[in-house]
């Protein structure tokens, strides 16, 4: 394994470090107020305007590895440069490499017809449109993805699609155009065969925004979350990906850079919330000393630093797997890291909030918002449960 | 220690019990819709009407102890119904129980002059208006309460009152109509006796809301949490409780009993939490079998019932301290149980997240409301720390 | 609930704890030397004689419930008492309550004829022989009792008794003289009821002890663990306990009363860990001030406190149910006390030796060797991970 | 960071993998036979006889960085090296990489002179002798080395020694023929001046070996931990290292490799209970499917392995930093896997141990030596509150 940085990417880092502070710090506030004002499901011009800029300097579409069409980063390379992005939650839009769009690009870029690649992923590289995913379902445990029951039925030269998704993210953009779906095409097939790919225009009827999902009462606008309804929803056969069936084959495909992504952002999220809590227990006094003197705190301050290192370790050593033996062979070390990322993070903000006391649950610091979503991506994607399983049978399966 | 309820209590379990299956939980989902229905920070219809059903049935005013005035429980009588209120978040305000009230009364009955009891107190009682409590503030680490630096100061038979607080919940609350205030009257005396409370009328000029605190991402309307400016605020100099420089004093006596409420609630919350996850994991099929019969969920299952079971009996016993040998002979056993329950809570409520999925962050089941709830009760009266250090100093002095 | 204690247990706690002041903690240093000093597994004169005198002293076989032959106290008088006597390994033994002992006598009283009762139930109440409980096999996954597979077989007037056995203690004792053997009598049956118990003298031919199991290093002499093989060995039919098949039945009764007073004795033991702990931190500095006023210490000892005091509130409440709706309905009570109290005196335990240094490994504090106890009660009748099913399932069961 | 072996380690990996499978793994079982015949504090013969071969196969002193006397090896190119050793706890002396000789070699070879080195070195080099180290003391916390108080006194061509020490390893092994002495030669010097390091050759008179220290239970024999008192102990001047009031320099430098050998050895440690915890819960079947197959215990060896993976690459990490920006710039990864290592062992082997029911406490399966060895390393070398403390300030001073 080697984890050296590249010139390439020395430069690159350095680069998105000073986009950072120069326009993305100093524009948090203004996030904020731009969502708060009038509708907030409409995009805001701040994020607008730094995407061009971030455009314009070249710091754009650098998740995508093996395509041209991307900046020819691999994981590995990819990974430090996402976890700067990951410190601001709206930061990873601006660099054109946000979720669910980097992982429907991936999809698309690997799966897709010329033609489809033509209507939708030069659109969404550019940064013009976004996109959502329609995997997981309220009516059924969807940890076990077998369990996803809608219908994508063939009728002539269309497929139509039938049921009900949750947790789609973002499709109440009004910027989003399309969407990928899962369902079943063949329920009489192997169960690793039923489920198939789709991708779906928004704009075709029978789609319906239910309603939006809040977060521990975060609306996540104007991205937000969505449950939708499909009734009848025709599209054209041609826009099946893969081929039926092999639903389960791209969402092994998708998931995994996914996943690092998520990782990756989150380990930005730690590292913030642990600047935090060093500069607010140094900064308040309790009991006749600063709050960072005391031994709880250090002791704190120091484990959270400890799970950060290895968190990132880890999740450098799985993207160096994706590149070097592929995501199949490197399942468990994704798998490891979807678990032990969420969990650290969740873990060091806490600490954080605790030591800003009742700063810590209200909006002030950003840090009640860092948990609830690391929280969140405890159960997206599926929840630890499901990937400990993995790895626990993974680890087994050598004494076999 | 005697924990069996005597017939009284037996009976009034069995009514609030039952005025809770008929009115309260049926009253959930339309109390969200009155707050989510024009302004958010008005009184709702539906708690209202609760109210006047409550207190004709005599299950009104029932935390009040040694006192003519309530419905003359001990803490450890008051407990299992305190526990069954907790189970809803609105449902305290319904028997007249709900903090801060509670405690601004309990402080009333004790330390305040017939005048003022007169004024206050009894439409308190009566739910005629509602009250607040401004102690903590935003510029210092009120975790130690010596840093409280608002001005108190005599100014003929007035005080004048100047300073910033926060998290003075219900202040928003159109029938918030007075607050205790902590502030220094003599910042040249002993350090324990700086402090002083005193009774501040809303209306008095001088007092601004500055804004509401979110807790994660809830406004908690329309009871909210309001930081609170106060700029020359006068008050008649008979409005100071007990006499200068007893805040701390008064401090003790009335965090007590507001504590102890606090983790009889927050059983109450966990119970209803260990409930959902039952009936979830009962009901939803992962990997061919109910996720309940897999072993790390009955794991979960057993710990949280464990756990409740041992915060349950720790509070019964200060509850039983408090009624028996006194608030101060019973404050190591207080501090724990406000360190015990919240983070019992915490834990039980996040593996009832994990169990519902996507479903468990969002609103659809309360759990990522009443996670932010108890989260934010490891932080509010003093974060876990301030306690834990009070106990283990209580335990050393042992050796002395 | 009423725990509550009467006259007679404070006068027998005052008692037993003016016992242990006298004559049990200063004969510690003395028990260790004549263990050392010839051969290991020969009984302690300072035991025979602190026996003698807690006899005469009327401090005996205070275990035995519902029955003449015992003191009469409850399981919830005996707990105080339990609990002093635990925080010496040997002490139980002084006062003829020590395991297996107490459990294999309230066997003998419940289930054995008049007969074998005279023949070794008087023997063991007075102290005079000792007696081991033979259960658990080597071979098989033991966690799950219907697994033991030893073979009780009726040959006409005999039963003849093949099988292996460890974790059989005190059987290395010279005063054991007697066992309790389970087995299969039937295996055709249906699985609950192959298993029968049987009264087995240790003289009787074809009894080999294998060798004695150290416990993390320890001995344990001269009590310690044994295994032990039977070869054909050859038992009268009326040793037969309760009747062939009902293995289960007193398994059931003889374990619950056994836990229980493991988990007396561990919060004895806990209680010990934390007054070293307190003691030490008390008496050492580091980096300029005593270990006991850093933080991370305070923490650490009220952590302590907390977990101990809900550790025996719960052990408090299930011997109050064992006493007052019997065995059977405080199962869920007794499985979560044998979970909770092992693994509290082990963390209480851990941080005690972290805060003793290189000392809390070694003996001169007895800590390690409190540790290895603790560990193994987390095993031994039943792994936490079977208690915490079966709790688990009995809190599902309300669903049903 | 570079973690990529070269092909001259990989070499090295497979041959130490085969000496370990053809030797070591075979010889497990003789080695505690040897040590249990006879004087349990001799050498036993299969080390020095497996000694010999590791020698003759080039597979001997693979520890030593930039020195000509060692294999040339980097720390990061021993690593795998040492956990492969770790996974048997007489291998390392066996390749003659063991402790507490490994760091005095360091010490030597960096800081004595030609003399001392002809003397001592060289023959311990050729694992002729063995060695000790003298820095703990029982009279005071050493965890703050400062508070350690022996005596080293000049008197002419001689320095006198005074003090008791404990935690001597080794020191009770007949080829141990010198050890390192820390003490005080001036307590007026500026607190980090006070302490120096003298070679202290073991036939001195007025050394006395006081007692030997059980660990848990074992002694660790023939190796083993000893108290020794040092009685007016005359050593020639020159035995000085670096000269007075250098010590704590010295300390620094030889505890860097010290703590990051211990770790290596731990990572094999845990690597070899997470293979044992499969085995057994394969093969053991309970409530009707084998143990490996319940979700909570795939859950444990998930988080088993994600936890190894973790802290390996984090000791990578430090090592790669020692090697490249040397061990004051690395001192805070070295303090963290200092704390993560040995707590991360003492989890996965603690769920080993459950998983192997009774036999995890006994000998059978070396879990509960392996713990205990575990257990002690979060004290050796200094508790983990100490490292955290170090940790905690390094991250705050970046905030200065």
């Amino acid at each position: 394994m080697n984890f050296e940085y590249s010139d390439k990417v020395k430069d690159l880092q350095a680069r998105v470090q000073a986009f950072m502070d120069e326009h993305v710090y100093p524009a948090e506030e203004l996030f904020a107020e731009q969502v708060s004002q009038g509708d907030r499901w409409q995009p805001t011009e701040i994020v607008e305007s730094l995407k061009a800029k971030a455009k314009e300097e070249g710091l754009w579409n650098l998740f995508l590895p093996e395509s041209d069409r991307g900046a020819g980063l691999t994981n590995l390379e990819y990974a430090p440069l996402c976890e700067i992005m990951g410190r601001v939650h709206f930061a990873p839009e601006v660099f054109n490499c946000a979720a669910p769009d980097t992982g429907n690009m991936e999809v698309l870029e690997r799966y897709a017809s010329e033609e489809l690649k033509e209507r939708w992923l030069t659109r969404l590289l550019d940064g013009e449109i976004r996109s959502a995913f329609a995997m997981t379902e309220p009516a059924v445990a969807s940890s076990d993805a077998t369990n996803i029951e809608s219908d994508i039925i063939r009728d002539g030269d269309e497929y139509v699609i039938n049921g009900r998704k949750w947790w789609t993210s973002g499709a109440m953009d009004p910027r989003c155009e399309v969407l990928i779906f899962m369902g079943k095409t063949d329920k009489s097939a192997p169960i690793h065969k039923q489920q198939s790919m789709i991708v779906v225009p928004m704009n075709t009827p029978g789609i319906k925004i239910e309603r939006y999902l809040p977060v521990f009462g975060y609306d996540h606008a104007p991205h937000g979350h969505a449950e939708v309804s499909f009734t009848n929803v025709r599209v054209p056969a041609d826009h099946m990906l893969l081929g039926e069936g092999r639903g389960f084959e791209i969402a092994q495909g998708r998931l995994g850079p996914g996943r690092i992504h998520h990782c990756m952002r989150l380990i930005g999220v730690a590292e913030r919330a642990l600047e935090k809590m060093c500069l607010r227990t140094k900064s308040r006094v309790a009991f006749g000393k600063p709050v960072a003197e005391q031994t709880v705190t250090l002791e704190r301050i120091a484990e959270s630093r400890a799970m950060i290192e290895q968190a990132r370790l880890l999740t450098l050593k799985a993207a160096y797997m994706m590149d070097t033996v592929g995501n199949k062979q490197a399942r468990a070390e994704i798998a490891m890291i979807k678990v032990v990322a969420p969990n650290m993070a969740c873990k060091v903000i806490d600490w954080a909030i605790q030591a800003h006391g009742g700063g810590g649950v209200t909006s002030d610091f950003g840090l009640a918002a860092a948990y609830a979503g690391a929280r969140t991506l405890r159960l997206a994607d599926g929840p630890d449960e499901v990937h400990r399983n993995q790895i626990g049978r993974l680890e087994l399966k050598k004494y076999d």
